[in-house]
């Protein structure tokens, strides 16, 4: 029997908290995932969350992505993971209420980077919580750095490194934007979606947009996409949603046609 | 250089929640102990605390330390380990708010247990959190095992696994009650306190309280400090102390002279 296929799904920080405020969730907005991720029952999914409000401010304020430099620094690491467990937490609270078996599982507790990417992680405790039936849920994380001491790690960079060690079948990205446009659909009303893309489009993209002299025009999503390029290389296939729509992030795990950015090998 | 000796210190669920209520913390009390760690300024210090009304209400209505053997109790520990998480985010809190640089290590993303034991388990993470000076903070967990599916793992086996592990140089056990009594002290006022216990103490007492007719007439106690033998047997002192009375776990971790109950080798 070959092994069950994944679905992993990654929820932007934007989309269940306030980028404005500090610490504002949108509670209501992670009640309704919850119950779209229920009703769409789909097994083998692992769910990642980014930080927005929660993780980003703490992160900037002490510096942690840049690593481990002055005393100072320490409790700002214990804040910056602290506060993520909490926006973990809401969410959590909200999934097992909506009678999902998910189980957080801690990234800091069990990856370290070095310079900022992923060393070799013990994936077998996710397989065991996979074939048990459980959904596991991580989130981007403070984390050790065999290098810089500490550092930040997105989740961005997990959804990537599980979707290669798991072989899944696919990848949904939801965020609070249509998909990835050519310009920042926030301040340019005429931004252009792109519906699909292939690897060697998002390749010439990257060219592009990584000239010393460019800056990412589409509003942060192109530095995203980019962690993805191994797991397309891999043939998984990418979808990015925009998950503060009503269904979206439900018909995107029930790989219905809708709305957003479809990347693709080939 | 030696490595530097680490201490360790148990936070009984029973001084931090109220064993009556459910979900019912003990507010007062937590800060109460984190102010005292954060003066006691302990080098080495890895906290462990349990489960009290937050852990074991769920954990027995869903019979999570027998095993997993119907569908309806994976929500089951899906609960028990997200209300863990809640119960250890309010100490987290309150240790942060009093610049402890604590960091929260969640067991049951790196810890697996075979038939409720604990199997090995990566340590360079807590040594590295250790050697940065941070504070780790782990907890009783609804953990996977190997044979049964899942499990309960106690805190006191987490305090005694990283005991060994660390070569620790003291264990402080933070009770409700002043320590190890001969019979139980919340049901017999005349009950009488251990001072002082040797191991070969302790062994005769295992003894005399293990035979099959026998219960555990110290009120759970002894079933504690049974999980301590291994530590005990590689010459680490137990104090047994009660953590509900004002500066007894600062003095503890101070190494002071206190009402409780002191357990070697010899």
């Amino acid at each position: 029997m070959n092994e069950a296929k994944t679905t992993l799904l990654k929820i932007g920080g934007s989309v269940i908290t306030d980028k404005n405020g500090e610490l504002a969730a949108k509670t209501q907005e992670i009640d309704r995932l919850a119950e779209e991720i229920q009703r769409a029952n789909v097994q083998n999914l692992i769910i990642v969350h980014g930080g927005g409000s929660f993780g980003h401010p703490t992160a900037k304020r002490y510096a942690i992505k840049e690593g481990f430099k002055e005393d100072s620094q320490r409790i700002g690491f214990s804040e910056t993971h602290h506060v993520m467990t909490v926006l973990n937490g809401l969410l959590m609270d909200s999934l097992i209420w909506h009678n999902v078996p998910a189980v957080s599982v801690t990234p800091s507790s069990f990856m370290i980077t070095e310079n900022g990417r992923i060393r070799g992680f013990e994936e077998s405790l996710l397989r065991m919580l996979l074939k048990m039936h459980f959904t596991p849920v991580l989130y981007g994380d403070a984390v050790l750095d065999t290098e810089l001491g500490f550092t930040i790690l997105s989740g961005d960079q997990i959804i990537s490194a599980l979707a290669t060690k798991f072989n899944a079948e696919h990848i949904v990205i939801g965020v609070d934007v249509d998909g990835l446009y050519e310009t920042d659909p926030k301040t340019e009303k005429t931004a252009k979606l792109f519906n699909h893309l292939t690897l060697v489009e998002l390749k010439k993209l990257q060219n592009k947009l990584s000239k010393p002299t460019a800056r990412d025009v589409t509003g942060g999503m192109f530095g995203k996409v980019i962690e993805l390029i191994p797991a397309i290389e891999r043939n998984i296939p990418v979808t990015i949603v925009n998950a503060s729509k009503q269904d979206n992030i439900y018909r995107a795990l029930k790989e219905e046609k809708i709305e957003g950015t479809r990347i693709e090998r080939e």
